[in-house]
This record gives C-alpha cells, structure tokens and sequence, in this order.
C-alpha cells in the first residue's frame, strides 16, 4: 500500500453517513427510458399505450364491448395535452389515487390470469412523466354510474412514491360511466412506423371487438369495432409445480392454510391430485402428513429436486383468452383489406410453469404493399426492440423459400405476418415492455404457428400461379388453332374460320386432360407437402 | 352492448378488492431476467460482478489499494458457493443489513460524482437470488478494523422489501479490516466469452491498481497488480442547469435554503454566476429576489425555457475519475501482452447535463489472434447486449478501411479495442447494466475516440509495412548484384566476387536516398493523414 493512499484513507464511518433510500418514483424518474420515455416521440406513444391498455383492461374486465376515445393536442412547441376516455366500470373513489400516484401498485402482478397490464407501472409512469416535463399535474374524472363524478388533479410525490392529491371534487347529476385522463407532457408528435398511429391501427385489428376514434393533431380517425362480442373471459388460475423455486415454496408453506404437505400440494397448486402429491413426497422422504409450518430447509429443497422428477398434469388455460382465428382474420381483414387472410391458434401451452397460447396470421396482397411484421402480447402491439424479441427471431428462423416465398429473414412479398403471444405472464425484456424474452419454448410455438400459415398462404400462391399458367397455356392452344387454320387454309384451300372452329372445338373437348397434367406438372414443380411439426 | 355483456358486467367496486402494493423485492423476483439472471450461466457471472464491483467500489473510496479474492466451488449439482472478499474499510452495522437486504438503498444514487454501482439494487438483488434458488441466506463478515467482526446471516422479506437478520453475532479479537460475502445459489460455470474469467480479465485491465485472486472450479487464477497507485479521488458536483426539467427544478425550489432565486440558482447548481443567474430570471420575467418557494407553476416553466437561452459553464469534471492513457496501456499491455498499444483519453463533455468522459485504447498482435471489443462503463466491463450499445454501435460506424483495416463493422485483424465510459450517470439500457444507451452526444465521442486510435494504428501498421517493403527491395538489389556480377563475370573476365562487393557497395552508398523514396512513395499509397475532427 503506498503512503498516500493511507493518507487518504476514508473510515467506514465515514463512507456510511450517504447511505439513503431510493424511492421507486426516484429510481424511474433518472430513469425513465426504462419506463419507454426515451425520447419525447416515443413518450406520447408510451402514454397512449398506457392508457389506452388500461381502458381495454378495465371494459373487458368488466364484460363490456369498449368504446375509446383518444386527444391529442398541441398546445404549446413541443407541449401537447393527451385526453382518454373509456366506457368502462369507472374506479371507486379509495383506488383514483394510488391507481394513479404510486407506481408498483395494481392487481394484475398478482394474480395468474392474462391481461394487458401486469406490472403496475405504467400509468403512474405517465403521470410522473408529465410532472417531470411539464410540472402539470394529471387529471381525471371517473364515474361508477351512480350519478357522482370523481374529479382528481394529482401528482405523485416522488420521495415517498405515494400520490399528492391537488383537488378532489364531486360532481353531482352526470349519469356515465367509464373513466377519463387528461395529462399534459412534452412531446413530438408523428406519424411513422413507430407511431400513436401505427398503435393504434395495430390495436384494432388486435381488439377488433373495440371501437376506437382519435382525434389527432391532424384530424379525426376512426377504427370502428367489427364484432360485437368479448373474447372468452379468462379465469384466474393457481401456480404450478413446475414454475416453483425454493424460496417461493418456503414462503407458501409458511403462508399455506393446509394443515399437511398433502394437503399444501393439493390444494395450492394448479392440478396437483393426492396421487402425484404423495409420489412428490416419497421421492423427497418427506412424512406426507407433517404440517407444511414443520418442514426443514433440506426438506424444502428434496421437494422442489422432486417435482422436477413427477409427471404432472399441464396447468388449466382457461386463464388464457386468445383472439380465436375468427377474431385475427376479422381484425386483419377489416384494418388491411387484403387478397387473401389466412390463420392458426396454436394449442395452449407451458414456459416455466406459465400457461401461454401463440396465434399467427398471415394477410397477403390487397392494399399491403410490402413485407412487415405485427408483434403483439396480450392484443397489445409491440412496436420498439424489434430486434431483441422472440417473435422477431421466430420469423428469421422460417425457411421461407420453402414455401415458394423469396426472401431472407422476411419474405419478399406484401405480406402482414401477424404473431400474438396470450400469458398469463408474458416475460418482457424490459419494463417498457416492448419485447418478449426469448425462451425456446416461445420461439419454437411462433415458428410452427408460422410454418401453418406459409403452408396455407404457398397452397394459395401456388394456386394462383397454378391459374396463371393454365390461362396462358390455353392463350397458346387458342393462338395455335388460328395459325394452323391459316396454315391449312393455304395447303387445302378450306374456310380458315372453319378450321379454327374445329381446332379450338378440340381444344376444348380435351380441355380437362390438358388441366389435369397442368396442375399435376406445377405441383411437382413447386413441392408444396405438409411439414412435420416434429422436425 | 350485447345482452351477455350486460348480464356479466363487473362493477368497479368488484374489481377494487384485488388491488395491492407490489414490493419492489417481489417485482425483481418476478422479474429477476431484468437484474441479470436470466440464466444459470449468466447468474453467476451477475453476482460475481456485483461483489467485486462493491469491492473495488468501497477499497477505492477509502483510497486503499484492492486486493480482492474470489471463490466459486461447485458444493452439488448446479450448485455454487461463491465468496467475495475485500480488504475495504468493513461496514458499519447499522448499514450492513440494509445495503445487502433492501432493493434501492445506497450511496451512489443520489450523488453526482463517479462509481461503479449507481442504482443501489445490485447486491442485494444477488441475495435475493440466492435465497428463491437454494434457499439459502446470506453470509457477512466485516470488520472496521478495531479488532470487532460482525457476522451477519441475513435474507431478504420480499412482501415489505426489508432485511431479515437470522444470525447477528459480534467476533472479538482478530485485526482486519474488510467485507466477505457469501452466497448459494444454482448456476452454471462455465469459462467462455461471456463468462466470469472474461470479465475477472477485463477488470484487471480496466483496474490494473488491482490485485484480484480468483480460485475457480478449474484452478486458481491470479491477476497481479500492475501499477501501485489509484486514480485521482473523484469529487462530488452539485447538478448542472442544462439537464434540469420543470418537475425537479419544482421540487428543488421547494427544498432549498436559497432565500432569493438569485441564491437559489447560484448556489445550488454548478457553475452558475450572478450573471448568468441574472440573465435566466430577466428572461423568464421573475424579480430575481423573490423567494424561491413564492414562484409559481407557470414562471418555473418560463425559467426552465430561459435556461435552454443562456449560455452556461460546462460542469465541473473533477467528478469524474478516467483512467488515463497510462493506466489504459499498462491494462492492455498487462494482459494480452500486445506487439503494439496506443490510446486515448478525450476531454469530458456533457449530456444531458451529466459530464462524461470516453477513453479508447487499442492493442494489437502478440498474444492477440482476433478482433474483439471490450465495452466498459465506469471500469466495469460490459459482457451482455452488445448490439444494444452505443460503444458497438460506434465502433460498427468507423470507416476501418480509412485506417488500412479491412473489415466491415470490426477490423479483420488481431486487434483488441478497448473503449471506457466514465460518468457521474452512466445511461444503462436496463437495471442489469449491460449496454449503454445510444445518446448521439457519447456515440459521436466514442467515434472521435476511436479514429484517433485507429489512425495511430494504421501509422506503426504502415511501418510495418514500409519496413518489409524496404527490406524486400533491399534483397532484390543484393539479388541483382549477385546476378550483374555473374554476367560481368562472363563479359568481361572479371572475378564475380570482387563485382558483386563492387556493386554492394554502391548499393550500400546509395541505400539512404533509395529509402527516402521508399518512403514517400508508401505514404503516398497509404494515405495516412490526419482526419478532421468536425467531420
């Protein structure tokens, strides 16, 4: 050690005096490009993002069709005033203002069952946004439908991370229900790839049961609802084996009811039956009739090595509400007007002990003019880090020449490839949520789902072409028939129009045969099979 | 509506019962990929990077020079016990249980001067870890050198985010000052690109002042202390004007002790005159002897829109503490042993109001056999998520071939690049801190950076080059003589030997004008010439 640095050497004393609490507001408010605040373009699309899954949540929460409303309105250079309003169940007075003002607060990180929201971030990021930029507070009313109007202007008191309450009135003798936000930010509006717009048209081929209008900085556009049912409504489901780690399981057995690890298991647990419980045990050498509250460490660990090892059912998906290929096919149509619109549900299945469900559609030709990708979880579009998720990497890993498609990672023609991945946790890279993590499991779903749509899309194609080279095949028979009659017309001296006629009367009757090796010739040509799903 | 959705309608009041508080602990447990441990290898890697960060942390703060020593021994299957131990100056009880137990607690996030953790998560998110893996708690050994060692074994409780003691004893008698940890957790080692000893490697270059002892599962590995002293103490700095929004300045007028605006803006902030002071109020139309706490909303937006108008000192940057070209060469040349090293340590700059500083070095040939990047903020190395950050993207964006390197996006020759952001905030892409966010202010410094060292590069390359041109028309001549003599031989009768030295002999007279043309001639292919900097 050299003489200066003892010099200067600094006491633990010292050095702890600093030591401080970092609020979560804090935490996100230096760093709010987490929170998808990176740049003041993407700040408006974050802040309707929010807001809008959160009037979809809370309609089809409550089983009603959802009618949205979105402003936005420049008010000053950069400055804009963001108005959404929803038809939704209203929110009771005691939730406003931590709904609002506290981040980490909500009910959907909790519970296993999908929806959009799951972090409770993300409309108290708005509003802490908004504070930072602009210093407004953020306004809203809300109504449960009793005739009383909640009116709330907030701010969230970053230090302590719970909500500062600015005015609080009543408004009496409205009767609506449904809630509305007013949050004023700086920001830039446009309208590219990335854009409220591009949102929003991709949220209403995903929710094609909402209608949704949005009076833009440029006018008024509207995306009109083109089914009037909810998908299926999803149930809450308890955990399962197969996701627990030590530690969770030591804080369920200390919070358990269940007065035996039998019972623990049984009851706890997605699908666990008495026989499957008490395998689990033997293999752990655990007595099955002990209290969970007795349970050692060693134990907890055998239990947790021995789950790995018992063949347990798949947890229930009816936590799952996917769209159904009706919806997809509705929602692509409607929005896309395409040529062709095929689609596939995969069958629900598991990551990690989480239930999840991939559905894919493809729509071809009609006004798409090019090749682009829809990523979306839980109907919510997915519009930054293209690059870093699982949906991305599932379409670069098709073979697409393989169904007739030119093209490297993307196929080469005016397609919309349409991936929607349904969780009840859908694991995002960031709490910007704005790409899926990419487990295997996932990336292996997305490309069968893919392979079935190509397949259908090149049966398609292939027909098409098929068409195509039989109508042209036929234009050469027909222009064959004029010029041998013209022909035999200078050899015999016969009527040209009457050896024509009995040409093209040839033709025709051997029409069939000629069609048949047509098809049978284009078919070997272009290879189109069923793929094993296997491979 | 239709008549099902009427009949299943949900009340708000309904849907209120299931909200709650997430803890930020059960948050990060959820979503424990954001921390860094989205897989048993990467784990840890994690957690060895953030005790040996802490580690080097605490020693330098307290000017010591570290001598650090780590442990990984593999105690089952996908099993480890890791520990980590400093010769820092211990820590004091009162903190040891919040620093490893509680999720956003330190001393780095809320001032503004340069280390190594910024977001007071890391550590303890490896606690946490350990205990949903294995279950296992932490160990702590510390000593603040008066003869006293605590022995902590402690947990975290995930639902309130607070530490859980479960040993606390007090060991009298033995002298040292110092932190041990140690952690079980499941993982996988392993020893490739991405892995511990990579990153234990590019810490001992980034931190040659450091002794660090690594016993691995395979052996023990030394990396030895390369010069004797520690980079100049880095000094805390008040905030700069420019990176102030409406929402903090609010919050800071509220809590100063300034009694006019005038105080207020020159005291509180850095590098702010009574001039410039004056100015920004005159601007903004405020008395500038108004107390703080009596503006209003509407003049702090108006003072914050002056501030973008005035011009102002750049902060301080005796917050930041770079390595210096020395320390970045003895790095590189300690540890890969390079045939040739050069570096770079550009003047601090801003954004966002936050100083920073970039520092390249480049090494190449001797034990270097590939191209590779290291990426390394505040001296710690980044192994994850390169093609998120602003370094990669900035050396992807050096026309390398300018320099005499082929190559697209990384030169096709045995060269390690070596780029070091030092800042009092470095701009994490996500709280696993693995890539830099890609502000056009770090990327274009980065780039100067980079050119600087390339061209330098290219000037000893092309040395090389001109050398072994030179010695190969050297051997043409001594060629030719040979052959000249033995045609004059035959000529004229001569004897070849005394031709040839006749013949040399002018060559060797001569050689110092035919190596001057050489010369030029090389340069003039090469081009090497200094590049414009505003380009």
């Amino acid at each position: 050690m050299t003489e200066e640095s003892v010099v200067n050497e600094k006491s633990a004393e010292h050095m702890a005096k600093d030591h401080r609490e970092i609020s979560i507001s804090q935490f996100f408010e230096k760093n709010r490009h987490l929170l998808g605040y990176d740049n003041k373009i993407k700040a408006l699309l974050t802040i309707i993002k929010e807001g809008v899954d959160n009037a979809l949540d809370a309609t089809e929460e409550a089983r009603i069709l959802p009618d949205i409303y979105i402003k936005i309105e420049e008010i000053d250079k950069e400055t804009y005033r963001i108005v959404i309003r929803d038809n939704g169940p209203g929110i009771i007075r005691a939730q406003i203002s931590k709904i609002f003002g506290k981040l980490l607060y909500g009910s959907k990180f909790h519970r296993l069952r999908q929806s959009r929201g799951q972090q409770g971030i993300g409309i108290s990021g708005a509003v802490l946004y908004a504070q930072l930029t602009t210093g407004e507070s953020t306004k809203i009313l809300t109504s449960t439908g009793k005739g009383k109007t909640h009116k709330i202007e907030m701010k969230i008191d970053v230090k302590t991370n719970e909500p500062k309450i600015l005015k609080d009135e009543v408004i009496d003798g409205k009767e609506w229900k449904g809630t509305q936000i007013t949050i004023v930010v700086e920001g830039i509006y446009r309208e590219h790839k990335q854009s409220v717009i591009e949102y929003l048209k991709q949220t209403a081929i995903s929710n094609p049961f909402a209608n949704i209008t949005f009076d833009s900085p440029n006018g008024r556009v509207e995306f009109k609802r083109a089914v009037d049912h909810l998908p299926k409504e999803p149930k809450e489901i308890k955990p399962h084996l197969y996701g627990i780690e030590v530690g969770i399981m030591t804080r369920m057995l200390q919070e358990t009811k269940g007065r035996s690890i039998l019972g623990f298991l049984t009851t706890e647990f997605s699908r666990v039956g008495k026989k499957s419980a008490e395998d689990i045990c033997k293999k752990a050498g655990i007595d099955d009739k002990i209290s969970p509250k007795k349970i050692e460490h060693s134990q907890i660990v055998e239990m947790v090595k021995a789950i790995k090892e018992v063949k347990l059912s798949r947890p229930p998906t009816d936590c799952l509400s996917p769209l159904t290929q009706e919806l997809v096919e509705a929602g692509l149509s409607k929005e896309l007007n395409p040529e062709f619109v095929t689609s596939i549900s995969r069958p629900p299945t598991v990551y990690r002990g989480w239930p999840f469900q991939i559905e894919v559609g493809i729509a071809y030709g009609g006004s798409i003019k090019e090749a682009s990708v829809m990523r979306l979880a839980n109907r919510v579009p997915l519009l930054y880090q293209s690059g870093d998720c699982a949906i991305s990497k599932a379409v670069a890993g098709v073979d697409w020449k393989r169904y007739g498609l030119s093209g490297d990672k993307i196929p080469d023609a005016p397609v919309t490839i349409f991936v929607h991945m349904s969780s009840v946790w859908v694991p995002f890279t960031s709490e910007s949520k704005e790409a899926i993590a990419s487990y295997t499991t996932i990336i292996k779903e997305i490309k069968l789902a893919l392979q079935d749509c190509a397949r259908k899309l090149s049966i398609y194609l292939s027909g098409i072409r098929k068409a195509e080279r039989i109508a042209e095949k036929r234009r050469i028979y027909e222009k064959y028939a004029h010029e041998t009659a013209v022909a035999l017309n200078e050899l015999t001296g016969d009527e040209k129009e009457k050896i024509e006629k009995a040409i093209l009367k040839i033709v025709e009757e051997k029409w069939g045969e000629i069609e048949q090796e047509l098809i049978e010739e284009n078919d070997k040509e272009t290879g189109v099979e069923k793929e094993d799903e296997n491979k």
